[in-house]
């Protein structure tokens, strides 16, 4: 294969493999050249993927050697692609009876998804995570975007337990809206003791499902990496949580007007450790 | 931009890009190079991506002309990653109590769900499929991986209309197994009058379920694309729909003996009209 072919290859073959540690001297064997040649493709490939924003490539010497491709965006594309998707919600007809928004559009779009996933794997690329836990049903489509970018696994709570699940560990929880004590549950094989749990759902308001989710993780003695939500909702008075990460927010739907006021969530805060 | 360092741009930005017409004067007005230069790019590109059986990559002349990446497997490649996924099936301890099989593990992890989404994608890689339909919970994290590799949107069917869904549509089915009456319902912004919509699912066996899909194309005025389902269940007597593919089939499930008889599903059969 020659340079130009093995360069087009080569970076299929990092992008195809996000997260990986690939050794230098099984790529060099792979490619039938030396491994100065894959260190000098290797500068190449840094050079586009550092500017346009594509990630990280990350050379580590010695004889186990390697290299690693790590997807990352910049703050300023992750702002920019948060706006691209608040002015989808922006849109009037979204606006359903009794206040609530229509987001299975948005949710149901592979590019939009993407974004979303980027954004939120962004915030979280210096954290340990082992795997994403979400609820089902529209916070699954988000989990597993984050999990394909992340490259780690996703596990689905149910609100009622299935006999293709097996053994189940449930929790009660209170929902931060109507104060009814509510029922979710989780396979018991779906996480390991001390796996970093990322808690990922498409929208809160008072904060009762992602508790119950808080608990679950705490019940199976894992630990909490971090909450994401992609939209936070209006919600008077204190929510069951508050170390949570939102992409975007709505303040206030004037049904009347069918406006809706969405801004940036609370990940774009400057003061907030990031 | 050198010529190296543009064609592993070109490379990451084709792969981002799938299915979509590019337009040859703005790429070389982007990269600043004359036309001839990215069609000379597109040679070794093409090349790299048709042995490695990555995709198709494909030039059309003209005023107007373009170049299209259309993400493609070979059929050995379907097979192989077909035969990787029924090992991890016939994992002894996926047999539940009841004779059910555990496959949340395997639909919750970013690599399997890819191959899921290639094999089916390959199956229907000649057919216009303009939407991806599924049922709630398990079917989803496969609609998603189909439409993201196909790039059309996915909707996703429930068992009970929520708030959060604006009017419905709603159908009573048959359930194949149990001969009882139930119902599934799709927010009616969710498809357009004539779509051609392609049903996935995660399992099968009286095909009820599907069924009912069928019926909620109808319905909304679209055609049916096709059916595809991950795994068929064993089921003795006439299934309600028999214009489906599988991925995979489970003949038998030995439960005194803890195995399951795993076998290449119809997608495989020779016979079958591609």
């Amino acid at each position: 294969m020659k340079r130009n072919e093995r360069l087009v290859d080569f970076t299929n073959f990092l992008i195809n493999h996000p997260n990986k540690m690939l050794n230098l001297n099984e790529l060099s064997k792979h490619y039938e050249v030396a491994k100065s040649s894959i260190s000098e493709d290797l500068v190449f490939i840094r050079r586009v993927f550092e500017n346009q924003g594509v990630g990280i490539v990350e050379t580590f010497p010695g004889s186990l050697g390697g290299v690693r491709f790590t997807p990352y965006i910049s703050d300023e594309r992750s702002r920019e692609m948060t706006e691209e998707i608040a002015e989808l919600l922006r849109e009037e007809n979204r606006i359903l009876p009794g206040g609530y928004i229509y987001l299975s559009d948005i949710l149901g779009l592979p590019s939009n998804l993407r974004k979303i996933g980027q954004i939120i794997a962004h915030e979280y690329h210096d954290k340990q995570v082992d795997v994403i836990m979400t609820i089902a049903t529209k916070g699954i489509p988000i989990a597993q975007s984050v999990a394909e970018i992340l490259d780690v696994p996703f596990v689905i709570v149910r609100r009622d337990p299935k006999v293709t699940e097996g053994a189940t560990l449930n929790v009660n929880y209170m929902s931060g809206s109507s104060s009814r004590v509510e029922n979710m549950t989780l396979s018991k094989r779906s996480l390991s003791i001390g796996q970093n749990v990322l808690i990922v759902d498409d929208f809160m308001k008072g904060a009762g499902t992602i508790n119950g989710m808080k608990s679950l993780v705490h019940e199976f003695d894992c630990f909490l990496a971090g909450i994401a939500v992609f939209l936070e909702g209006p919600f008077k008075g204190e929510r069951l949580v508050d170390d949570y990460k939102s992409i975007l927010k709505v303040d206030r739907i004037d049904i009347a007007n069918r406006t809706i006021d969405v801004k940036l969530g609370n990940i774009f805060d400057e003061n907030e450790p990031k």
